[in-house]
């Protein structure tokens, strides 16, 4: 019974099908119908027009977006729990061709007006630092948090007055809006998000992920930086038509909030063993390692954290009884 | 009746059930037993331990073997008609950190030694400019020409000599190595070659190509690369799974062949138009603008080349049927 | 007696007076008063509001230039002779971040908008294909020709018309000016210039050039990539002083004044064996290893270039005896 | 009466000699008799044979060397308040395509075996993490302490025992060696350090540090390195001429005691205000508004530090009078 991780669950059988439909001939790179669908498909979803780019890894549409958003000689302001600062092996710096992670602080690897206003205060004016220029929160958090729109709209406003840019990582965006119950315009350019990175891997897909610009115009040389670096597969369709997939019948908010239910059931038997809330569709699990080792011995399998700590994920398609026995084999530590 | 790429062709049957029986839950990224068993798999093919990674696409493998063959502030010699030199987008500047192409001649965009070494000996070996570090073939080659392992040799006699690492492109290996009859290791390792891309998307995969290190050494700065180009695919069964495919019942050669026999067909009606021999799935073709109207008028699809040019690619499911009509109508024109 | 290049020769008593005299304690970095009124001083030169850096090398100049003007997945084009393709290496590919140079022809390394055309027009628009965003000329050529303001003129308007930026490498930009009598208006901004790298270390200065922005906006940037390069010098006054005592009493023209009278006394006796017109400080001569040899015997030191040719420079302090003594000997042969 | 940094002082007379005596025709680049004898020169300093080379700023130096000890994809160690991570304006980052600035923890900037272990030991070793890869020490660090030879060897032990390699950025290595009273060999390769940005321009130079490689095998492909990012003076010579004064008589390490003791004289009047002991050339003291305002109305000029702090930082050249009028005044506070 894995707990380990969201990024292993299988493929949705409806992504599949949607896989081999789109095995016809057509046109290779992005001019198929598929992926030509998509900005249409995403401006609807968002209340907006939008230009949407698929791409196959989150690490992917996460620096793909910083590089649109902060050149090469500045910064990016994220958390220091932040999965591009410890999980992408350097990516964000290869794509901004070596721009700075520049790390705040908040509880939960939640970033606020305040963790971000401290750190770039911090920071001297002068042409021997490193300046900010873009701000990337995770939503949900690395520790299963979700950002309500009020939170990410006072990001975005103090990013405003900064002039500078805000980046979102949604590789649990499902999750994160399964959570609020808010819209997707809501939580995002609404708010001031001007590029996401809209995940579906973890949620059901297989390979695709999108990268989603509401300031259309970042998008032109994102195109050409996405082939750069390798990026443009030759049969993009097998992409786009998973996301179509995952857009159809909300297929993505369904297995956000499926993902989302099994964790809040684990959540509720751990009681005061939680590190942090459960949100979305993590759980952080304060146990000892002979705890841990019980968990294990009865099937269990999970990731262990920090020292005294374990991580528990629930995917779109965990299973009920799994998830049953779990919570009962917490609550009976 | 499309014969615009290969690149565009369906995926093989076999390819998508191998996928499907990917499908279950297991280990992230390349922890699985499919991603773990290509090292053994492809190591068998060559004849020789070799460490293989999949990567999403050609362009991904061509750069990362380049980033690992050549430093930042050298070069790497290659046809100027080279796929890396026209058809990249710049990846492989973006991978090696700026490293410089060298644009060497040779008649069907095949390099010899004599054309590597007269742009080699052009160049003052002191520190204003840059020096080659490495050289890259493309076989077969960009006009469908294929290189004999005699052919290779020389060019790894040549890099051996002058101290320069060997890549080759083998976006189209299959269809080189069905062309000539060689075995895979005699054209590679065995003529000196020390990293290959070795290309399934043309040729019935979907997704998936192998980055092969006949220098193991290799390997380990490009798995962080790798995951540092976002290129860790979370789910890399699902690229694992179909090299697997390919390769069992030597389906990778078999398309090859089926490939490269349709390109015989429509080589053999051409007669004197042909621009280049057809040894591999590539068909140059003289046409004037009317002469390519008229078969567009009947139904074929193809792209025009140079002035007077139009290119022809056959994949491994082209049609039979659609093949004897275009034999026909060129032979008509 | 050394024709090897004007590189190497000594530096004007001005200069080194101006660097004395700013030898007291200030503010380091570039909040000198020296520094801070190189805007003003260049302003004042070029009659338009300018800003304008102090960098130690051309090679920085030059890419610092590029690197405002060219994304790094853009290309810039520039002759297949220019200096910044063969003898920066590869500096432009470093600052930028790996853009691309593309080659042009031309007579005497000097582009015109019909070979700029031709090679762009060769370049398909699409993202397969690293697309030119900037022009770079030499003035003077690496041949020591010149541009006429009305020749920069056209490339400066192919350049709007397709949407690229115009730099200009000025190392000798004093011979070019001193060459045409034109404005330093005229052959730069007014043709459409956006960037010179104004050269002073082969023309009497010691250590500095000047970056000149004729688009004001493109400095703020490449104010912090000057210093992410290492080439904010903490004692900038000295560089600084370098380029005012240039300017004073208009030294800079007439430093390549006297260069450029000294070569056209040695083009003079070379009569047919010019391989380009003298323009400036630079003779191309064909002669002979045997003639090379002896004029080598006779005490000249210069540089072989192509087969048959020979490199001879001049410089602002070249001695009229020896200038008077090799057009004897070149003449003798 | 400026302690502001040592940065703005102004040039010793035996280095402006030195330039005017380099002031002839020679060979450009590094090619001078001056450039050539900066291996034996060091190596005779540093009693091994080292590769030097002359670099126009400390960032340069620091950058190069890192650039030559740590792969794109990897990290550098360094103390949170290290000049490279706060004061270089990115330059690490770009010289090393990338690699990430790990920050470890230390009193007074120093860093210790154990600060050092501790972080890399919370760095998991996958390839999702940015790995370490070489660490560098400031001495004298950014808070004007000294690491003593045992100090700096058992960071070299450690950084053996874990495969990295040991930089030290010397910008004032001369304050420190005149402090331990150590040889510079004992603290820098007999230590374990490969590479030493050895500083000059902030202890009586113009514009020269040397970039001192004990492991020689790193020199050649940095000498193509500076090339390549505008690094390579033409006129070189006038930089190796100034290394070569102050190498002579001891010049270095007797500028370097001078400052120090100046530093001390302060340090013995600011008693109880110290928040470092003074080590080298730098006095941080603390003071409030309210008395850093008196000390400027007495016509000293310094930075404001941290809260409550200021700095004070002598120079090889700092008058022994203002010095006394600064200690008078402290003591009075």
């Amino acid at each position: 019974m894995r707990f380990f991780s969201d990024n292993a669950a299988p493929v949705h059988p409806a992504v599949l099908a949607a896989m081999a439909e789109a095995n016809t001939l057509d046109t290779a790179y992005d001019g198929d119908r598929w992926s030509r669908g998509l900005d249409d498909r995403l401006s609807t979803l968002f209340e907006t027009p939008v230009r949407a780019l698929w791409v196959p890894t989150g690490t992917a549409a996460n620096c793909l977006a910083l590089a649109a958003l902060c050149p090469p000689y500045a910064g990016v302001i994220c958390h220091r729990d932040a999965h591009i600062q410890n999980d992408e092996g350097g990516a964000p710096e290869f794509y901004t061709h070596g721009a700075k992670l520049m790390l705040a602080e908040g509880v939960g690897a939640k970033l606020t007006p305040e963790t971000i206003a401290t750190l770039a205060d911090s920071i001297a004016n002068d042409v021997h630092r490193v300046q900010p220029h873009a701000v990337s929160l995770t939503n949900a958090t690395e520790y299963g948090l979700v950002y309500r729109p009020d939170e990410v709209a006072a990001i975005g406003a103090l990013c405003r007055a900064r002039g500078w840019r805000l980046h979102m990582d949604g590789a649990r965006f499902a999750n994160a809006v399964a959570s609020t119950g808010c819209t997707p315009a809501e939580v995002t350019w609404r708010a001031g998000v001007e590029a996401l990175s809209f995940g579906f891997v973890k949620n059901g897909a297989m390979s695709a992920e999108a990268l989603v610009f509401f300031d259309p115009g970042l998008a032109e040389a994102t195109l050409r930086r996405r082939k750069r670096a390798g990026l443009l597969m030759s049969k993009g369709r097998y992409l786009a038509a998973q996301i179509h997939a995952m857009l159809d019948d909300d297929l993505w908010i369904a297995n956000g909030r499926a993902a989302n239910a099994r964790a809040a059931t684990i959540g509720a038997a751990a009681g005061d063993r939680l590190v942090h809330p459960v949100e979305a569709n993590e759980v952080f699990l304060r146990a000892t390692p002979a705890e841990a080792a019980m968990l294990r011995a009865r099937g269990f399998d999970f990731y262990d954290w920090a020292a005294g700590e374990v991580r528990l994920v629930t995917a779109w398609d965990s299973d009920a009884g799994h998830v049953a026995a779990l919570a009962e084999a917490i609550a009976a530590l």
